[in-house]
């Protein structure tokens, strides 16, 4: 992808040469969406199920009266902190109001994205404590490796976003550090990025900076709402269970216009139960309420319908990736998004692996085409992700961004313009010959096939002569080159300091706090 | 799989519990084909275009009279040693004979496959000189090489194939270790294989040995025409052309009811065009000329439609694997078999690396997910392929296999039966507690997950603790396990005589050659 062409990758082959694309919109063909894992009657039934659990179970939404009296004023049956749900209420409160599809906006317009849709929008790794490089090996994250995965998400072509936590900055207070890492996004980067979660006080400052940064761009002229500037995270306490922070912060964003993304954080076994139709209606149920509390406290609001969901070891309990489960539950979950009609997002490079080895590609890769294939329209975590989350790499980073590149070009899909056909090739090489020097092929050598940076294609002899190197060791020059080589994107001074400001303004009002 | 369940993995969930398969036959789903990488219409071109390839252009039957005389009596146009071919005739001579699947019988009748239609056959390796293993590198395949992988895809529960020239035993001479090899694949396992191709004679040795190990059972008592025992590998000399010597091991094959699987080899831009579409459409010429050539020898013959395709580099023209670009090709070609009724192979665990690292893992991943989801019913290369097919590694090989088996969890699809729903789970936990100690989880912990024998799924300090051994390191101690333990399966030692004669009665009479 080159900075002209749309941040976002359609499915519908958008940002390939324009005119051609016109001329054979017939022709160059969508990847479809896997959505019969299920088939109409089973995703019917895991939505009947969830029914069963929001109308017979309820979910618990604690320690939020205001949250509680928003439910009861819906129709809802309140009983303590347990709401229980008609049954179809919250659907319809979702598709009364939810929309399809939205605009997440970038300080560069050019780097805006459509949620929804058959748009996959890739973002980096989300929350991990720990880093780790093949120089240092595993360390807590600092606010300086937090930049580092800021500018190369900045500068890989295959991230169309900027993403949120790409990982804890352990190194300042707990308190202050959304400022830090809200300015990061906004410095070092222009794409879209995400908002902080853990205080409605730190997501009332993710908003502000946003205001800043946007200043008299941020009411939308047309509608005077706020522009959708941020997509944040808002996980559920599975099961069944909203806390009062993501409630904190997810009200704040709500009111504020901004995309809030509920998402379901399910290990199968531990969070729901061990089979996955069981974890399907429990992340169902839960998305649903989520999402409907959002159309309730503002119609309209852009929310994204979130899955996550993993195995466990059997032996210890630990979460599992790339194992055949979890993408069950993708391609499942992305059928019932779809049915529903909102965005979906789900997968991204899982894996349990500790280093960039063959497990973790084994288990990234096979996360990563169900994302893909299952049709999840925004992937957190599609670069960097380590342990099950604890750690993000910069050589797996590196190596995720690589992969997304040609998920780029699967999702293009095939050719059949006459130049695609080739039949003139086929007639003039004919029996026999070989097709590398012929016309046709010199003409599209250069697009035809996707360049990986990483991957090692040579003989054995040439691959040892140059050291024998694995991945992992050429990825580690690879992330410190970009990192080099890295330029800011140009912002307005005034904004910059109106920025700084800000954050100094909001450090030096309480004492910093590691809690 | 066990030893109970057939010795093929059905889409359709055979092989699990089969009181509650049949109960719940509407409920647990396939996985689909993905046949919509070119729709309807996009499909229809590439066979369009491959008629106009088989009329315009034609196919070189090199070195082969009687081939020629054989199309010039069926009424294609003849010219030299090239034959073009009525718009449709080919399609015709297939479709009015080729079965749809068949069954390739194993000497253990558990083993017994069946290609086509929704099953997937997982087969070893193929043809790759060198072998490679952590401990002494990269070497010539010897017989020694040549048994243990016979005997590793034996141990497998997720290969269902013994495959045929799992290495190349290069410590042999070139015309006689076809016998070894054959001799290997009845002796040390007793899945179905393949036999040898690389010359007529050889071909007529492996029939020879098929018919002295089934001995009475060799001939099918309903029909009285031999067992399909092997399905051998027939590689088109692409572009376009079929050679004397795969003509001569085709014909042998033919005629003996065997089961051929024709293939085009293809990298795009070397022996196909450089797009999609262009290597598509000469795969599909080139595999409808020699399955017709095999209905017109023996109608009714086994067949499968054979795609290896892959891209190359931009740089040294070297071949690439787990790109975009071949998942489309695979796509394409498998939904183009279905459409014309016969078994479908492609793909495999591909990749260019050299070693077991994580470019082998991601490519091999990407590959093998759209084998599966391709609808490819007969799978070489399932495990051990390196370099682009130059080596098989040892660790690569059980790592493959682990992949593999995640592969038959994920085809068995979804349960939707009153366990798999789990609603009396959801009811008995509620919000806010977890399932980890629940009746239901416990009663389905043991089977709930696929289990995978390599991945490590600990903590990183427990990781560290145990050596911080990579996933290949940890597949070295496998391998030698599984060799350790290995106990070959019974044979009737009449058989096993009958069949140490015959090679060395071939073997002495004609002297040693490596040509």
């Amino acid at each position: 992808m080159t900075d002209q062409e749309p941040a976002h990758r359609s499915r519908r082959g958008a940002g390939r040469d324009a005119k051609r694309a016109a001329r054979l919109a017939h022709a160059i063909e969508a990847v479809p969406f896997i959505n019969e894992v299920l088939d109409e009657e089973g995703l019917a039934l895991i939505e009947h199920n969830a029914d069963t659990v929001l109308e017979e179970i309820g979910i618990d939404f604690k320690d939020d009266p205001e949250a509680l009296q928003v439910w009861r004023e819906a129709g809802a049956d309140v009983q303590g902190e347990r709401v229980h749900f008609p049954r179809g209420m919250c659907r319809a409160i979702v598709q009364k109001s939810a929309p399809r599809e939205y605009v997440q906006h970038a300080r560069n317009p050019q780097r805006s994205v459509v949620m929804g849709g058959k748009n996959t929008v890739f973002a980096p790794n989300y929350g991990s404590p720990f880093v780790r490089d093949l120089d240092q090996g595993r360390r807590y994250g600092t606010i300086e490796d937090f930049r580092n995965f800021v500018k190369l998400s900045y500068m890989s072509p295959y991230l169309h976003h900027s993403g949120g936590t790409v990982c804890e900055p352990v190194d300042l207070p707990v308190n202050k550090r959304h400022l830090d890492m809200v300015y990061a996004h906004m410095r070092y980067s222009d794409k879209p990025f995400m908002g902080s979660v853990t205080h409605p006080l730190r997501a009332q400052d993710s908003v502000e900076m946003a205001k800043v940064l946007f200043g008299a761009d941020y009411l939308d002229p047309l509608t005077g709402r706020p522009k959708t500037i941020m997509t944040s995270l808002i996980n559920a306490n599975s099961p069944l269970t909203w806390d009062a922070t993501m409630l904190g912060a997810l009200k704040v964003y709500a009111r504020a216009n901004q995309g809030v993304l509920t998402t379901p954080f399910i290990l199968a076994g531990a969070m729901a139960p061990v089979t996955i139709a069981g974890a399907c209606t429990c992340t169902l149920a839960e998305a649903l309420s989520g999402m409907a509390f959002v159309q309730l406290l503002n119609p309209g609001c852009p929310v994204i319908f979130g899955s996550f969901a993993s195995s466990i070891s059997m032996q210890s309990g630990a979460p599992t990736f790339g194992t055949p489960e979890p993408s069950h539950v993708l391609y499942t979950m992305g059928a019932l998004a779809r049915r529903l009609g909102v965005p979906f997002r789900s997968g991204g490079a899982l894996c349990a692996s500790k280093i960039a080895d063959a497990q973790a590609a084994y288990e990234s890769a096979n996360t990563m085409v169900a994302t893909v294939l299952g049709g999840a329209n925004f992937v957190l975590h599609t670069a960097g992700w380590l342990e099950g989350g604890l750690s993000v790499g910069y050589e797996k980073f590196v190596m995720d961004c690589d992969q997304a590149g040609m998920m780029h070009s699967f999702l293009a899909g095939v050719d059949l313009s006459d130049n695609g056909q080739a039949m003139d090739a086929i007639r003039e090489v004919g029996p026999g010959k070989h097709f590398l020097g012929c016309a046709h092929t010199q003409a599209n050598f250069q697009t035809a096939f996707y360049r990986s940076p990483l991957a090692d294609n040579n003989s054995a002899e040439q691959w040892e002569a140059e050291g024998s190197l694995d991945m992992a060791q050429r990825a580690n020059a690879v992330w410190k080159k970009m990192l080099r080589e890295y330029e800011p994107p140009p912002i307005d001074p005034a904004v910059d300091e109106a920025l700084l400001d800000y954050m100094a303004r909001r450090k030096g009002s309480f004492p910093d706090s590691n809690v």
